[in-house]
């Protein structure tokens, strides 16, 4: 084996470790940077495929694919590389089939879900009481939040069972679950969950389509272009596909990155991965324990994403949204679908076979899982729904050097103790990836965040001139963990909370009492509270 | 590369893969086995010392050192090959410092904890609670626990929160998670602490030195030597030490072992490494994902065990049983040590620091670790304590290819999910590792029965003209997971429970009265509950 020599060697080809190479680049043109990805594409959690559609063929994301006005990393990116974004369709009926095994699919044209109003003060009450938990968490440090420990013994299972008041809430919050993180509320520490929300800017953000959300708007033509783009600005000579990297060592001089046949020696290396792929790697010198119990004990999400491809948008037509939100049943593998129509109008829906119905459904041979999700199409949107083009699906499980999607999440126990070890570098190690975000952590955005973040990281060990003095100190506080006190207490002062919890009862009685007449009235209101409450 | 050709490549030296390659040459002296660990000697979790002693030097075990009669697998091994067992030193005044900052220390002469009334009730009623739910739980498949999904989505810290009455009783359980498992009882699903408890016959088995329980018996000359016997008679040339296995590629012809220099070819594999370090073995084809889920959230415990040995066993002579018990704080490391004198008479003390005090002290100097037991030590038996001879630790989290110990747990919301991957092979592959067993899981006697059961599968694959009919059904039964009924619900009726409850109330309330009258009694009768309970 012969080593070669660079400056930063980049453990994968996403978003993260591209990102970090452009940083690298902008600040010092000179730097030698190579890129070695296990896949035999860039990209990581994004990718965009051609699929049979109404005009011949058309482009989607079969991973992540929405990005909001609140993602400032990425809509940067966007805009840097001259990209256009569209907002996702969210207009007409929405369907809402949540409530145990005898509940009807229940509709609404508003964002507000479509629930009883007990379930709907519910989970006023419940969203309320978690965006309050989640504004005293501090995303940089959460071991710092108030009664860290006690929110990190739970599993947000937990925090559900004691706080939901009714069993239609519980049953929403694991669609809710299932639908972020591919993931039960059992599987995950409630503070790790605050911790997310708070990245995003409130729980509610993780949620809709609203101005600032998660899935306010698309990107034109997939978001694996931001990648290819990236690739392309960086060099293509830079970046080495189908090398996945087995064992990291490092000694006094260098840090040694060894792929399946190649070794190549560096100053300094970035691990972009999962943390569960960073598990994988061999290091020598081991490192240290408490990075090593991170790392274990992170699970990843389970997805399988599904574009479904139409003659004509006919929900459209009938009124519907696109937007189906349904609760786990033996019968219906889907968990959510919206609008996928591209931006040159070939009618499709995208949706999720998420958390424990990917367990259940990802055995089976894909026809089945075509013919039941098209079923329940057909159940919630009508016969035309039977009438497809093209299904296609994508099952992150099965995907090497992926392994899960959306993201990893952390058990309860984890953050109190190990957090720390979360982006201190280990020698000649630095930690990306969207997991390492304080921004909108588990998504693109994110990505991009940790990117930049590492770069400045690895720019102040290589040529710290190139670095301003509050830059050197940032690297130095985020290193050290002073960066991140507690985030203030929510402005907002109990009577303005419980007057809107008043009113909402009030308006709730009402739509008891008449809910025709009420239900126009009460979406408005929703809105406005959302509005309020995510400010 | 050559390649070598194996009909078994074992994966680890431990217990587990040593017995495995035991089982298989005692049914077929004509397969060739190969046993690779990454280690420079057999034995994994168990290594004896040689450590300067009163005496000049004794033999102590840094790993596992204890067995009970009712671990049958290991008493097997330790009679077949001519070893000696001697109880465990457990006369006099136990020293028990729980009950928040300003609680005193205070020592009891039975096997009853030093507790208060009140607390001995907490500590009964909680007993009996997780005694009855632990008794239904099927070791074998514990999705079929009643309530399986409920007791999997709590952590242990939430069932103590819940259900303990008292604060110090909290902090017991605390001190409880941290000796038996080296980690906190937030990390830790609560459905597999039931498990554990009831692989091991109860809660009170996991606890206690009486008759049957985990801490009853220490090897002669020290554990490790179990392993060594193991390799003479299977033959040292057939086990290669410091050969870390990295990659395990399988076809339809062969399995293909590898490690940094060398390939082996063989027909079956039996990975027998904890489940974290299986983890990060590279497989071809990827193992299905329900797998690689489980073992990526199978977090392992953090111990540091320490002897430290004198010229006399001055607790002894002061009336001390040398067991103390210290809830955790920042001046005191340990939680737990006990009488570890030698059979040959070199006085010493065993301890352990553990779970979120393992996690505090491992940073520091070994010198400072030494010094802050030293200190407690002295302050719970007396000035003599200051007087040793040779303070000996073993961080096992710093040990390469073990990572930590003893035993790896499972988070929340992996045995509803993903335990059907625990001990189903994967093509060739084969699980073994105390972490598979259903009879002592996390012990050395659990290691040996995997080692038993998976050799039987192994079989069943290569020879199975050497299983018996019934063994044939019973290796796959348990693939198909048909053998794990729900153990029977408790025989002991709930008039039976609440007449114990009873009596214990009203003694406690006459020792309440009475204290220095009523303590000798109210051992002995404590000593009977847990003898009824257990059985």
């Amino acid at each position: 084996m012969t080593e070669e020599k660079w400056d930063v060697v980049i453990v994968g080809a996403g978003l993260s470790g591209l990102s970090a190479a452009q940083t690298l680049l902008k600040r010092n043109g000179k730097l030698k940077i190579l890129i070695l990805e296990g896949k035999e594409r860039v990209g990581g959690r994004t990718v965009t495929l051609e699929l049979p559609a109404a005009h011949g063929v058309d482009r989607w994301d079969m991973g992540g694919q929405w990005v909001g006005s609140s993602q400032t990393y990425v809509m940067e990116l966007i805009k840097e590389f001259g990209l256009e974004v569209y907002p996702q369709y969210t207009t007409g009926q929405k369907v809402h089939h949540v409530g145990g095994p005898v509940a009807k699919a229940r509709t609404s044209s508003t964002t507000i879900p479509a629930l009883s109003p007990l379930v709907l003060l519910d989970l006023l009450q419940l969203v309320w009481k978690i965006d309050k938990l989640s504004a005293t968490v501090s995303v940089e440090n959460p071991m710092k939040t108030p009664d860290a420990h006690k929110l990190d013994s739970m599993t947000l299972h937990s925090f559900i069972e004691k706080h939901a008041w009714t069993e239609e809430m519980k049953e929403e919050m694991g669609v809710c679950s299932r639908v972020v993180f591919g993931m039960e509320p059992n599987q995950m520490s409630f503070l790790y969950f605050l911790m997310y929300a708070a990245a995003a800017g409130g729980v509610l953000f993780l949620l809709d389509s609203t101005p600032g959300s998660a899935q306010e708007f698309r990107v034109k033509g997939g978001t694996q272009q931001l990648s290819e783009r990236l690739a392309q600005q960086i060099g293509w000579e830079s970046v080495r596909l189908g090398q996945a990297v087995t064992a990291i060592w490092q000694d006094a001089g260098w840090a040694k990155v060894t792929t399946a046949t190649q070794s190549y020696l560096c100053k300094e290396v970035i691990v972009s991965c999962p943390p569960h792929l960073a598990a994988k790697i061999h290091y020598q010198p081991a490192l240290p324990s408490q990075r090593e119990r991170l790392t274990q004990n992170m699970p990843v999400g389970h997805l399988i994403k599904f574009i479904i491809t139409y003659q004509t948008a006919f929900w459209r037509e009938k009124g519907f949204s696109g937007e189906i939100v349904a609760r786990s049943s033996a019968e219906c593998p889907l968990s959510v679908t919206f609008d996928g129509t591209s931006p040159s109008g070939s009618p499709a829906l995208v949706g999720f076979i998420s958390g424990v119905q990917a367990y259940e459904w990802s055995s089976r041979v894909m026809s089945e899982r075509c013919d039941a999700v098209v079923i329940s199409l057909v159940k919630y949107l009508g016969e035309e729904a039977a009438h497809y083009i093209h299904y296609e699906e994508k099952d992150w499980a099965l995907e090497q050097y992926s392994g899960g999607c959306p993201v990893n999440v952390m058990a309860p126990g984890l953050l109190t103790y190990h957090h720390p070890s979360l982006r201190k570098p280990c020698g000649r190690i630095h930690w990306a990836g969207t997991e390492t975000a304080t921004q909108w952590c588990g998504y693109m955005d994110g990505a991009i965040q940790s990117a930049q973040r590492v770069a400045l990281e690895v720019l102040a060990r290589l040529c710290p001139s190139t670095l301003t003095q509050k830059e050197q100190e940032a690297v130095q506080a985020a290193q050290n963990h002073e960066s991140g006190p507690c985030r203030p207490t929510p402005s907002k002062s109990r009577v303005h909370r419980a007057l809107i919890i008043t009113t909402l009862t009030v308006a709730a009685a009402v739509l008891l009492a008449k809910p025709q007449v009420c239900r126009y009235w009460i979406g408005q209101a929703w809105d406005v509270v959302m509005f309020v409450l995510c400010q």
